[in-house]
């Protein structure tokens, strides 16, 4: 039998998706399971977006152009200059995801056993990421002490090596929550131009913020556009995941033409969802502050129910709908796994993302968790009262 | 400014797309530009997937599962049963188009500098994802005196290394039609077997044979099923480039197992298109009979015209919808480029793809072009009679 490549065999994998067959096991218990391990939100698609769908004029789903539609790229441009952000439509390539632009981003940028400073914990697929394109991940502890603030420019820059082509960050920050000041990203503009790094910012929760913060782009730093390529996708901004529509966005013109060349090879971004995400930028400003209302009250709620709990350490999120919880627990690979697979408080039970999978330095993260909240207000009270009860339990059994 | 990767500088350009800005030139002129040079069909999408479209009954475009809809993938394999095609659920991953199929299974595959075996002329991307993924092409030349048979199992054998992981094979054959025999199949099934490889078949025109010809899939291939991994698309089937689902198949459960985690690192193909392709399924068997009867003729037009053109050297192809010509003249990249920015006949002129871009041995194909016979009869003649002309007067010209 032939061999698997070691990229395929050193791929992680999906720390979520580890628990999936234990998820299987509660449901053919019959327990009901409270899912605050997942980005995927109740909250529906605009009806713009779905009414082109539902009007779409094709005879043929034929290719688009591989950079995405022009009117898209266009009126996504628009989009971005209504909110001051500096994009222009040549600045932009859709791509199928945030996922792939952000594969397209590192595989532009670097070459097997290139590094890419991360403040960790991050989103896991950065792991992934990194490892089908042969790049390293240097993580950057940031820690829940401070909410997951920027950790201190000293300790970015000592991780620099001739080999560090950027440093990544998600801002809002999936799965810690975390915006970062205008003040931290010119820090990092600073450093980033010091040492002609890429910056890499993946934008997608940008619209998530709750206390009146303006999330800053990095599209407006000044003075290093040809070092800064930014990520975005629809998934989150119109609760459209399925749809498979990001995209890339740089002035710079030779990371343009690269990522066009990888773009091409695979021909096109969906056709459909495209024509649907062109439809959503006409989404009403309502749609969006009805969201932001729903979900502040559910970080609100999430939060203070969590701090009910004795010897829970959470700090409130700014942004996005993730935090990141440290539990009374020694192993919370094993917590998750156990309430999935033998535990139930009056047939309820909790599915919650263990946090080490977040990280890349081995031991870190092993007492935290990610809840996301994107459950309503009721089902997040009954999931923290569960998971209340879950460890009052899992710790008398020891 | 911070560098580009060298994988990023490497990456080659699409032959085809290379030459679009001299096609804005053609039409800027106000020429009319027939379109011999893509493998986007006129022919229209079936009225059950475009209805599947229309007719969406969701609130939120969800991400779908990383390995598509189990539903879709139960239809599909039913789909691969009726056809007499060895596939179940669980053998398939869908993918967001034959391109992430290819990809994955060159990830999962192939380290960097291990070698992937691929007769000549071959489809263009195949040097981009290989490319991308870091694996080296090794050209086996087929050519055109045998209408690109497969070359013998000695030539393949000769070049085999410890390095070499893989023979991929496109059937039928994107760029030159042909369509392999069960014989050469299962010949080329020895020598894998022999040598330990895969064998990668890349079967997205499995539908387009004309002479009554049955097609043979590798995934029939008895003793060697663990070497095989099939990529298919919806693309040319049902008319839906656009769509961009495809899948991957294999019974080999640690192949299926990397590329899930590829898979689950990406999230999801598109949801929309999904349920549409999920729905083609039901496309009756008038819907193929009349699309290959419509190519069957396009085919028999175009060949016959070609061959009235003194000089030009052509086989009939068996399968997909393409041919390669080989032309009177030195360079087929000069002379579609001259075609497009300097050519008229009667306001009219052609785009055809040079062939030097489907080869990957140097100075290969340079007399040759790739013609897509995705135009309409009447069409055809007239971009024929167009090509018979300018042939004239280029070679005039000089």
């Amino acid at each position: 039998m032939p061999e698997i490549s070691s990229k395929g065999k050193n791929m992680p994998e999906s720390p979520i998706r580890k628990l999936a067959p234990y998820a299987d096991i509660a449901k053919k218990k019959g327990h009901k399971v409270y899912h605050l391990n997942i980005g995927q939100p109740d909250i529906k698609t605009p009806e713009v977006a779905i009414a082109a769908i539902k009007n779409i004029d094709l005879n043929i789903i034929e290719y688009s152009p591989s950079a995405g539609y022009e009117s898209y790229r266009k009126k996504l441009a628009q989009f971005y200059q209504r909110q001051n952000v500096n994009v222009n439509k040549e600045d932009i390539i859709i791509t199928t995801g945030g996922s792939e632009a952000l594969l397209f981003a590192l595989a532009t940028i670097t070459d097997p056993g290139d590094e890419i400073i991360i403040p960790e914990p991050f989103y896991a697929n950065y792991n992934a990421f990194s490892a089908s394109t042969g790049a390293t991940v240097v993580p950057v502890i940031s820690s829940i002490e401070t909410g997951f603030a920027l950790p201190s420019i000293a300790s970015f820059e000592k991780l620099i090596t001739p080999k560090t082509k950027a440093i990544l960050i998600c801002n809002p920050g999936n799965p810690t929550g975390y915006l970062y000041s205008e003040s931290e990203i010119l820090q990092l503009a600073d450093l980033v131009k010091k040492h002609d790094l890429y910056l890499i910012a993946d934008e997608v929760y940008r619209e998530f913020t709750y206390d009146g913060d303006i999330h800053y782009s990095v599209m407006n730093l000044k003075g290093i556009e040809q070092n800064v390529i930014m990520v975005d996708s629809v998934s989150k901004r119109y609760s459209m995941c399925g749809a498979r529509i990001g995209c890339l966005i740089s002035k710079n013109k030779d990371v343009i033409a690269t990522v066009m060349k990888f773009a091409q090879a695979r021909l096109s971004p969906p056709t459909v969802e495209q024509i649907a995400c062109e439809a959503a930028i006409d989404t009403p400003q309502s749609y969006f502050d009805e969201v932001i209302s729903e979900y502040r009250g559910r970080r609100d709620t999430l939060i203070t129910e969590l701090n009910k709990i004795e010897g829970v350490i959470v700090t409130k999120p700014k942004g996005a709908f993730y935090c990141i919880a440290q539990l009374p627990i020694d192993n919370a690979d094993d917590f998750a796994q156990w309430l999935l697979e033998s535990y139930d408080y009056n047939g309820e039970t909790v599915m919650i993302a263990p946090a080490a999978g977040f990280y890349s330095t081995p031991g870190m993260g092993l007492n935290q968790v990610r809840i996301a909240y994107v459950l309503n207000k009721e089902d997040l009270i009954r999931a923290v009262t569960v998971l209340k009860e879950a460890l009052l339990a899992y710790n008398a059994k020891k």
